[in-house]
């Protein structure tokens, strides 16, 4: 038993980057090591979030970036409040398949919102609750893109709001996630996918295991 | 022809006060003068701006107060950008059911959230725009839920979600209201209701007409 022994896991990435596939692995993983774990994801993850994510993602809608925004941080505070932080008190490890590097690199690099504002409206939402560790998962989006779709295909869609968007748009997230990862090294770990889903697992627990030594969690 | 005297009015109260009863009346009053009128209310008033204002006033949903305040913000940047900004921009007078003082009342004087919060993020949602003037509609809580309750009889609902709170939530948002008409008196202007319809009207005509007075708009 580890009881006590919470911690705070986001996923970060681009559309196709093997987000939902690697989460799994590593709570997999984490569970065989002995760790209670739970899995979540942004937007979305408690009913009303959900609601809130069924706006954000219909491709029929058109949002206002800064009315985007606010639905992601919405979506977050409920998201906290009813999921992360108590599975964080009941002592398990929380692993969320999107958090706020997300809402800096898509609202703010890519949309060209203002970053403080985000920050602000960041540091809000999450009650300054901050990830332990953090995977950034990087794709090139042209391939990432590609994988989306063939994930998607036999669904009715053609891609949600966001994966709708323009190359252009996906390379600015990628540019903003760099940048992101560059200014937090300690918390985000860059792990290349162009190697597989087996080769990216590798390396997403060697990280892992250096963070659980580092924090006498193992 | 008044085509470029546009401003931009807000009507304010709590439950059953008759705000959107008075807009209307308002509106025509305004029209007969010869300005071009918009009616429009929050939480809502545009497309994606009424799917937020759904899971507001759902009462079936639990939501976290502070998801509450970011979905109410996310419906106003969306309207203030698809309905009040163009029209004013059209020069048409906005009359909107509700704004930024109301998320003050709601959500900071009731809930209890930070007020500094809530008017950065009225700020944010608002791009700074504030309304020319403001009617708060005063009524007794008790009364005016009795109000609001008559008017949707024959509903199947049991009123919405806010409605559905407390005699004491809502004595809090009329102290709310009272404090910011206190603050804020060239701007917001108190209107008693409680000597029915048209008394109420003359009230708002007799305010109305001094500020377009002042502001060289008859």
């Amino acid at each position: 038993m580890k009881k006590h022994k919470s911690f705070f896991i986001t996923i970060e990435g681009g559309e196709g980057c093997g987000k939902t596939t690697q989460s799994k692995l590593l709570k997999k993983y984490l569970e065989e090591k002995g760790f209670k774990v739970v899995l979540t994801r942004e937007p979305g993850g408690s009913v009303v979030a959900e609601k809130v994510r069924n706006i954000l993602l219909n491709p029929s809608f058109k949002v206002v970036p800064l009315c985007e925004l606010m639905l992601y941080e919405a979506s977050r505070a409920q998201h906290l409040e009813e999921i992360i932080k108590p599975n964080l008190k009941k002592g398990y490890v929380v692993i969320c398949d999107r958090f706020t590097d997300s809402t800096l690199a898509y609202q703010g690099y890519a949309r060209n919102l203002d970053k403080n504002i985000i920050k602000k409206l960041n540091d809000i939402a999450s009650c300054a609750i901050s990830p332990d560790i953090t995977f950034y998962l990087d794709v090139e989006p042209k391939e990432g893109i590609k994988r989306a779709k063939s994930v998607n295909k036999g669904k009715l869609t053609g891609g949600d709001r966001i994966e709708k968007e323009s190359l252009k748009f996906h390379n600015k997230v990628r540019k903003g996630f760099f940048e992101l990862a560059k200014k937090y090294p300690a918390r985000i770990k860059k792990i290349e996918t162009k190697n597989g889903i087996e080769e990216t697992q590798k390396n997403i627990i060697e990280a892992i295991n250096k963070f659980l030594q580092k924090k006498n969690l193992l």
